[in-house]
């Protein structure tokens, strides 16, 4: 166990946040219309530059330029679909990193096609609630439009069985977030605040953030972890300015700006989780 | 006149939002670019839970799920046009109640058809300022853009002949909010705050929020005028925190998440207003 | 020298200021979907009237009708940029002033076609960064995304051969903001913030507000001059409420509201800048 331990550490994930910040990485966000306003907000308070550039003809031209790639199914319409393939396609072909959100599949006919197309084409990392991952995995049929119905630890076995199957990293939201790896690593973020689950966006935006560290670092577990810590941590800090779900969304903004490195290493509680094969034999 | 002056009471709004926050209805939107941001947030405010699900092939598959659903006119792209039709048509099959909001109807072509073949789908409730109204009703040209140039009171005729010819409730918004049902019956909400009319969205996100009240009444007039005063003691309890309408329109989610069942009671001025017969008789 | 300096006053400005807030013009705009929110708010906040009419069959009708027009490439569908063009040509037909803004154009080959063909419309004004006015001049290659990698002092020779290619004022944004006329009119404004560049939209919200600008003045370099210099002074005063981006853009929304035309008279720092032809005499 002290592998799994100390395989990942905060002070790994802040040291990726002041990358982010030098770098200030160009992230392609083919993403719904729905948070498209917030998401580019958060990558800039991040320190991160965003691009929303998501019509045919013009995604997979970008996807070779920009450092990272985001592409989330919420609001799907065919044009958009085409350009998401367009841009996935470039981005694998030019080594670009990209994240697949695949909101609300398994419930509805179209996304769920697309998001099985759109998971063949070697995304780095997969980002969704737990129902979206096990429906995603082939283990159930989606959440509540794009509300969970389960939580992440009955989606750890499809999560784990997606990322071995897809080659991506599988990151699950939720009131503790959840990674697994295609290697068996898990990793748990106990960090966060319901008002997230109070903005629309609110996860979204989280998968954004992921293709921003996946721009600094090759490890996309540790990338996933370190985006998840990053923006839950601000979370938290945010929380303690509200008054309510408008006010924590503002705060949000200005606390992902301003929350430092030290600030990450001091409040994330990462947690190593064992590989399914030792929690299958009872070893744990 | 008794009869009128206690059909609704502050209490019987409060009651339903007490159920909304309850039952946290599942509400599909298929609404414009300018506010889906803004209505999503209204709608996790008040506790409901948005989807925003607008393309062909899953507006349909989606209404017979939702508890409500919203179709708002107001940037309505071709395939958005199509999936309004099919959400509209799947919901009257299912019994899933909808609101018809016909932004700028009657001044542009394209969505003036797309209203009237809408109105005929059997909205639970249609939604508009003075002009949209009387446009659709067939009483007037539209007005300047999204912004209304007739007052409640110059829509009244058309509303209530468009609820007799729709079987609809009709919401009129304005300085003073009115909603007339096929019935005759009429309820004015005298609460509200000019500052909404600085947001954008400010009326659009209202339809939302009518539509998260249908799922909890089959009485659509109650659900209009309980969403509307809702709406409104909560935007009067922002515009007193609000420096201006950017800090406005974050407080008014505060306080939507707020605001407690005793609060609307309180806070409600419902007015019954007279038949057109007994108005036109002189009688009152 | 003389001459220069006195051509455009703080005053002037301040009044067009008060020609907006008092006529509210209705501003059709067709922009991209990350901003269309946010810059339905600015012009609401400003006291302008927003109308976000972007389809095609519509964009037509609607722009006789608006007293200025937005035209924003950032998110181009092949609908919107249809309806661009109809807008445009209609706009013009009508004498309806227009505003271009080329969103990183030069880089992406889709917008770049469409932004051409727009230049040659009559734009009453063309407002972007350094290096989107650089590449639709054909003086360079485009930024980097959004972001422009070049300054406006860089861009100036591009920016004033655009000017007398289009006969449209060419507004250039960036630390200092240069507006240049086609006979040669050289404006700067020194206000502004750098958390306008924290906020997706900072500057295409600004194109919205020109179009505001131009429905009260036929001086187009005057309309971009007050217009930047009215947003960019709300800017600074909304920077010193802000706590970070987040704080920063509802606080900008509640200063458009408040500032008054004698607080940008005070505040603004215009800069004559020297005709072309002197600086190449070396006589400035």
């Amino acid at each position: 166990m002290s592998r799994m331990a100390i395989r990942y550490t905060p002070e790994d994930c802040a040291h990726l946040l002041s990358a982010v910040r030098t770098q200030q990485p160009l992230i392609q966000c083919l993403t719904n219309a729905v948070v498209t306003n917030f998401t580019a907000n958060v990558l800039l308070a991040l320190g991160a530059a965003p691009a929303m550039v998501d019509i045919p003809g013009e995604a997979a031209e970008f996807a070779p330029v920009a450092s990272g790639v985001l592409v989330n199914l919420g609001t799907p319409t065919q044009s958009q679909r085409a350009a998401m393939v367009e841009a996935a396609e470039a981005a694998r072909a030019a080594g670009t990193p990209w994240v697949l959100d695949p909101v609300a599949v398994g419930a509805l006919s179209v996304r769920t096609a697309a998001a099985r197309t759109l998971a063949d084409l070697g995304p780095a990392i997969i980002r969704g609630n737990a129902s979206e991952i096990m429906a995603l995995a082939g283990a159930g049929t989606g959440g509540r439009g794009v509300d969970s119905t389960d939580t992440p630890a009955a989606a750890e076995a499809a999560a784990r069985s997606l990322a071995t199957a897809t080659g991506a990293a599988v990151a699950v939201s939720g009131a503790r977030d959840l990674v697994f790896g295609a290697d068996g690593t898990g990793v748990g973020i106990a960090n966060g605040h319901v008002l997230l689950t109070r903005v629309t966006g609110g996860g979204c935006a989280l998968g954004a953030v992921m293709a921003a560290f996946l721009a600094v670092t090759p490890d996309a577990v540790l990338a996933a972890a370190a985006a998840t810590g990053t923006y839950t941590v601000a979370a938290e800090r945010a929380a303690r300015l509200a008054s309510g779900p408008g006010s924590f969304a503002v705060a949000l903004l200005d606390e992902l700006a301003a929350v430092a490195p030290g600030d990450v290493a001091a409040a994330l509680r990462l947690q190593a989780l064992a590989p399914a094969a030792l929690q299958q034999q009872g070893a744990l």
